[in-house]
C-alpha cells in the first residue's frame, strides 16, 4: 500500500465487512479479475490483504488512489450497510468517476433508493447499478445468485464480471440483466419475500410433524431430508433436515428447542408486502410470514394471552398418511407463494417499466440464492412454454401438482385447525386457491354493502354499466354510467 | 351573494359534493352554528343555497368573500378529494388566514400528510386539524364519528362545533380530541381497515351459509338480523340483512347474485396494512381483507385457473349446529380483528408521539361510523378496566368470548378447508390466536435456519446474550454477546 497505483484493477470492492470481503475473494480467484479493495477503517483492508495473499489485491487507504488504482471504465462495487452509509460512499465516488463509469450498490438497497440513485448518477454522466446479491457469506465467496439493474451500457462491461463469480446452475451463470434502474433489487426483494414464505411453510410443517405426529427434530430431520430427495429438493430443505439433527453441546437436547423462539427480521419481506399492496397484488403467503414472525416475537402478548384463557385444542389422531399429507400441503402452499411472487414482478415491471424476463429470473434463482430449489426448473418450464400465463397456477404442472395435492392440504389445515397448531401459511395459501377456483365469490355482497354505505356503485353479470341501488330512498337501481 | 360580507359565520365548509353539502346542512341545522360554504364552481354553492334556505347559509363566490365572512379565529373544514386538490385549498386559504385560525381537513388523508400539513401551518401561525370523519354521506347529514387530531388549541374552538354535528351514542358525542398532528386520520385509517376485516369476515359467513348450508339469500337475510339481537348487534349486520333481502326489479333475483362479484377499495385498507407492517404489528384479518378483494378484483387469473385444475372439493355436510358454529367464529375472528387493529393504534401512537386514549376511541366508534357496534361497548370496558392490557384478548371478557368460541370457530375452519370455502379471514384469526396461545413457536427454527444461512444469531431459551453456530465450520457454538 501507498505505492502509486496503476489504473489496472478492472473491480474495485469497497466495505470489506465479511460479505464484501468475500465477494471480493471470489472475484480475486477467477481469471481475468484484478481487484481493488477499499474500506473506510483501513484495518480491515490490512487484514484482508495479510489474509489473502493469493489474491492479489491492490488495496488503497483513501477514496482516491482506490480511484485511480482502477481501469476505465471505473467499475466499483459497494459493499455496505444499506441507508445513508451507501449515500456516503455514492456521493464520493461520484465526486471522482467520470463518465461512463459504474458505481454498483450490492447491498440489499430498497428498489425505490436504486431508482433515485440511479436517476442522479445519470444526471452526472455516471451509470449507478443497483444488484441484488444472494447467497449469505457462503454465496459471497463461492458463488452467489447476482439480480443487478441499471442500464444496458453498464451490463456490457459488468455482466461478464459479475458471471465469472456468480453460482453456476444447469451449467449457466446465475446473473441476468434483470431491467433498468431499480429493477434488480426490486427482484431481490421479490426473492426473500417469497423465502420469508418458503421457512414459514417449512416451519409449520415442522410444527405439524412435532406436535401432531409426536416425532422428534432426529426423526423430522429424516422427513426433511427424504422430502429433499423429491419435488421439494431445496437449499431451505436440506439445511432444516441439517438444523434439526444439530445438538446443544451444553445441554445435549435438539439445538432448536434450546433456542428462543422469536424470529427477528431485516426488513425486506415487510418491504416486499407493502409493495405488493400498492401494486394490488395479494401477496397472502408472504404477509402471514412476515406476521407469523412478528407475533413470535411479543413475548409480553404471547404470556398475557396464556395467562388470560384456557386453552386445550384436541391434538387430532394422525392419519396413516400424515406425513405425505404434510408434504402434499407444503408443496401446494410452495406453489402459492411463488405464484403470488411472480405476479408481484410482473405488476412491478409494469408500474416501472421494465422489461423483466420471467423465466431469467427463475433460471438465475436455480443457484446461489437462498431459495434455490430443483422447483424453479419447473418455472423456467412453464414461462418458456408460455411466457403470458395470467398465473404460474395455469401452466399444466403446476395446475396438476396443486390439483394432486388439494385433498392433503384440505386434510392438513383441518386437522391443524382442530388441533390449535398455527398454519397461517397453509391456511392462507388454500383460501387463495379456493377463491381462484370458485365460481362465484362473496365479493359481490361486499359490493352491495359498500354501495349501501357508501354510494360506492357495483357492475352487473348479466349487463354493462355501473349500477347504484337507492338505499335510502325506494330501493330502485340507477344507472351511473353505460361503460 | 355578492354582497359585502359581515364576519358572521362560525364554521365554513369548502367543498360542497355530497359530503360537503350534507356536513355544512348538518353543522347548519344545530343551535349555535351559522355557516358559511364554498365551491370552485359557483354552480353547486348556488343549488346548495337554493335547495337549503332553511340553512341559512352565507354563501360566498370567491375564496376572499368566504374568508372575510367568517368570525375569528376563522375556522373553515375542507371537504374535497383527498391528494392535491386538498394541499390547493389548504394553500388559497393559507393565503388569506391569520394567526389562530383553523383549517380542518375532513377528507380521507393520508395521515403522513397530515403530518407535512400540521407542520407547514404551524410555521405560518395558523392551526390545522386534520378529521376522519366516518359514516358516509347519510352520517355527514345525521352525525357521523369524528376523529380529529391537531392541537389542543385548536381543539378547543373546533371540538363544541364537532360536537353539535356529531353521532351521539350512549349520551356522549362521538368526538374526541385524537392527538396531535396526524393522529386522528391515522385512527380513521384504522377504523377503515378493521372495516374491511369486518365486511371479509360477514362474506366468508355468507358464502358458509350460502354453500355448505345451502341457504338462499332470504333465508341467511334472517340468519343475520336473528345475530344482530346478540353480541354482533351492529350496523354492518344490520345492512348484510338488508342487502341480502333486496330483489333484483328486473330479473327477480336477490340483487347480490347479479351483482358483479370483483370488489373495490379505495386504498385505506392498503394503507393500515402498509403502515402495520412499519409498526411490526400483525394486522393478518384486514391484509386477507384486502387480499380477498384484490383476488376477486382478478378475472383473467380466476378464469385461467378454473379453466386449469379440476376442481371440486366435497362440501361437507352441516353439522345441527352449523350456524351457530358460524356465528361463534365470526365473533371470535372479529374479536382478533380487533384486537389487531388497537395494537395498530398502539404501536402509531408510541411511533408518533401521541397520546392517544383507547377506550375513548372505542366510545367515538359507537355510533356514527360504518364498524359502530354493540360490541365496542366491551372495548371501552375493557380500557376502563385496564388501559395496560397487553392485547384485547387478555381481557376477562374478550378471553372468555374466544374461549367459549373457540370449538365452534375450528370445525367451521376444517369444515370450510374440507369444503373449498376460501375463509382467509377466519382462518387467519384462528392461526394468530393458535400462536399467542401456543407454549413454543416453530419460531426456534426460523431462528435456526436464519443463522444458519445468514449469520444472524439467536437468543437461548436457558440465558442470557446472542449465539451464532459455526455452522460451516466445526458447528460449536459461540457467544455474540452478553446481552
Amino acid at each position: 500500500m501507498g505505492e502509486t497505483h496503476e489504473a489496472r484493477a478492472n473491480i474495485g470492492v469497497v466495505g470489506l465487512a465479511v460479505m464484501g470481503s468475500n465477494l471480493a475473494r471470489n472475484l480475486a480467484s477467477r481469471a481475468g479479475n484484478t481487484v481493488a479493495v477499499y474500506n473506510r477503517s483501513p484495518e480491515k483492508t490490512r487484514t484482508l490483504v495479510a489474509d489473502h495473499p493469493e489474491a492479489g489485491f491492490i488495496a488503497s487507504e483513501s477514496v482516491e488512489d482506490f480511484v485511480d488504482s482502477l481501469s476505465k471504465p471505473r467499475t466499483a462495487i459497494i459493499m455496505v450497510q444499506a441507508g445513508a452509509g451507501t449515500d456516503a460512499v455514492i456521493d464520493q465516488l461520484s465526486d471522482l468517476f467520470e463518465e461512463g463509469d459504474i458505481i454498483v450498490d450490492g447491498g440489499n438497497a430498497n428498489f425505490h433508493d436504486t431508482i433515485r440513485r440511479e436517476g442522479a448518477a445519470k444526471k452526472r454522466g455516471l451509470n449507478f447499478v443497483g444488484a441484488g446479491i444472494s447467497g449469505g457469506e457462503e454465496g459471497a465467496l463461492k458463488g452467489p445468485s447476482i439480480m443487478p439493474g441499471g442500464s444496458a451500457e453498464a451490463y456490457a462491461t459488468l455482466g461478464p464480471i459479475l458471471a465469472s463469480i456468480a453460482a453456476v446452475a444447469e451449467g449457466e451463470p446465475c446473473v441476468t440483466h434483470v431491467g433498468t434502474d431499480g429493477a434488480g433489487h426490486f427482484v431481490k426483494m421479490i426473492h426473500n419475500g417469497i423465502e420469508y414464505a418458503d421457512m414459514q411453510l417449512i416451519a409449520e410443517s415442522y410444527d405439524l410433524l412435532r406436535r401432531v405426529a409426536g416425532h422428534d427434530p432426529e426423526a423430522i430431520a429424516d422427513v426433511f431430508a427424504q422430502w429433499n430427495e423429491g419435488d421439494l429438493e431445496s437449499y431451505l430443505i436440506e439445511i432444516t433436515a441439517e438444523v434439526l439433527r444439530q445438538k446443544d453441546a451444553e445441554t445435549e437436547k435438539p439445538l432448536v428447542d434450546v433456542i428462543l423462539d422469536q424470529a427477528g427480521s431485516k426488513g425486506t419481506g415487510v418491504w416486499t408486502v407493502q409493495n405488493a399492496l400498492g401494486l394490488g397484488v395479494p401477496v397472502g403467503g408472504i404477509a402471514e410470514a412476515v406476521f407469523a414472525r412478528s407475533v413470535s416475537a411479543k413475548p409480553g402478548q404471547r404470556a398475557a394471552v396464556r395467562g388470560a384463557i384456557t386453552w386445550r385444542p384436541d391434538i387430532q389422531k394422525p392419519s396413516s398418511s400424515f406425513e405425505d399429507d404434510v408434504r402434499a400441503a407444503l408443496y401446494a402452499s410452495k406453489v402459492v407463494a411463488y405464484a403470488q411472487g411472480f405476479d408481484a414482478i410482473i405488476a412491478g415491471a409494469q408500474e416501472y417499466g421494465w422489461d423483466i424476463n420471467k423465466g431469467d429470473i427463475a433460471k438465475i434463482w436455480r443457484g446461489g440464492c437462498i431459495i434455490r430449489a430443483q422447483f424453479l426448473n419447473r418455472i423456467v418450464e412453464a414461462y418458456d412454454a408460455n411466457p403470458d400465463i395470467a398465473t404460474l397456477l395455469e401452466d399444466p404442472y403446476f395446475a396438476r401438482a396443486v390439483t394432486d395435492g388439494e385433498d392433503a392440504w384440505r386434510r392438513i389445515v383441518a386437522t391443524a385447525a382442530l388441533s390449535g397448531i398455527p398454519i397461517p401459511g397453509f391456511a392462507s395459501a388454500l383460501s387463495y386457491y379456493d377463491a381462484l377456483a370458485s365460481e362465484r365469490l362473496p365479493a359481490a355482497l361486499v359490493q352491495a354493502q359498500r354501495d349501501f354505505f357508501g354510494a360506492h356503485t357495483y357492475r352487473r353479470t348479466d349487463k354493462k354499466g355501473v349500477f347504484h341501488t337507492l338505499w335510502s330512498g325506494d330501493r330502485s337501481e340507477v344507472q351511473i354510467s353505460a361503460e
